[in-house]
């Protein structure tokens, strides 16, 4: 294969670190059956392979029995791809960060979708912590090597409905960085998956209110009784999510 | 006029504190509209007749000539109803709480709309500032007189998209506070105005988040070169916003 070819290839696959996870897991599938290349990612191997499975099963049983969907330790995930997803815990984000940090290529794109909810530290999930560089973005910016890209995203999309391919999603994904050809890479990729439209909302600061809104969403769950609520912005000329 | 009849009209008025301003213009205009009688209420006595003749005449345009529409001294203004909105600019928040603190009446559920942002310190409409209380509505929470009940909503609609008539909404009022009846009562007149939904968000503490959605949507404005965005939510059991 040519370098070229090698790079197009490479543009195009996803890793995501936390794969294992549920979001890491319905971002996965739902990528798998939109015919993108994952590679699950996970601190152990065989976790990740079992993970690789399900996904192939999964993806199957929904009518794609040609999704491309590999497995690998963390560090190596990520050099596979140049677009990585970071979807894990708040309170390990720092820690996968470390360990990524001679894993992950120079130009690569990194999706963080960390959400510093309280109950990281055993508090509300309704409720956030403070983070001192202002978000969990900003940290994952400060903590990535240099030449990566930081793109805040995919927040607050729902895992449970991401992993139940016969759920219709209509919602908006709230996109933050200080790059706009990182955004636009992240959005091209948030928009290969039906139902979501991506929404650049400026600087990769205003991630501190991104996060935020996982919080809120919990509350408005918690207070109607529902599992999955989402977010839309109104106004814009694009059309609306899932139109 | 019975006591109890008294009690009814002055269950449905609103009485907008900072009724001169944009927002406070925009929801009077609409609620008038509606058929809701409306109490402006401004420091100056002149001010407030002004803005109500202007809105009269708007009213009268849109085909309501019958709009009530009142106006009176902010402290006045404050006693001529059971919802009082605040509607002013955040650094006027605390001085405006300070000279109701004897008008505003025990059972008056006070709808605060204030948003901090980083503007009021000369900093950027991206940004806001922190509140020792967490809020801006806590704050108004603390200042405001026993039995009085505080409902933090209104943040994110545009103040221009409500003062033209001719334009349509289409979005969600996110709604905070601590007392189911106060919030039923905000959310039950927020409902008037067409296109308007009131979403319960949860407690009080949850305006913290709300509130940093205003300088959200004015980075989305920004970014995209639009005018008015605004908020809907998802997955919600009742019919979307404006449809």
């Amino acid at each position: 294969m040519a370098r070229r070819e090698q790079l197009a290839q490479a543009r195009q696959t996803i890793t995501i670190i936390g794969g294992t996870g549920a979001l890491g897991f319905g971002l996965a599938l739902r990528w798998a059956l939109a015919g993108v290349p994952v590679v699950i990612g996970s601190r152990s191997e065989d976790r990740a392979e079992e993970a690789a499975t399900r996904l192939r099963e999964r993806a199957r049983e929904a009518g794609n029995g040609n999704a491309e969907i590999a497995a690998a330790e963390n560090e190596e995930a990520a050099k596979r791809a140049s677009t990585v997803v970071l979807a894990v815990p708040f309170r390990a984000q720092s820690e996968n960060l470390n360990n990524l940090r001679y894993a992950l290529q120079p130009g690569t794109v990194l999706i963080d979708a960390t959400v510093p909810l309280a109950a990281a530290l055993g508090g509300r999930a309704t409720r956030t912590v403070g983070i001192w560089q202002g978000s969990a973005a900003q940290q994952a910016e400060e903590m990535a090597p240099r030449g990566v890209t930081v793109v805040s995203a995919l927040h607050t999309v729902s895992a449970n409905l991401l992993a139940d391919p016969a759920k219709e999603i209509a919602e908006d994904v709230l996109i933050a960085g200080d790059d706009r050809k990182a955004k636009e890479q992240a959005a091209e990729l948030i928009a290969r998956i039906p139902g979501l439209r991506p929404v650049d909302c400026g600087e990769l600061e205003v991630a501190r209110i991104i996060e935020q809104l996982t919080a809120l969403l919990i509350s408005i769950n918690k207070r109607h009784k529902i599992k999955h609520s989402g977010i839309r912005i109104t106004g814009l000329p694009t059309e609306p999510a899932g139109s």
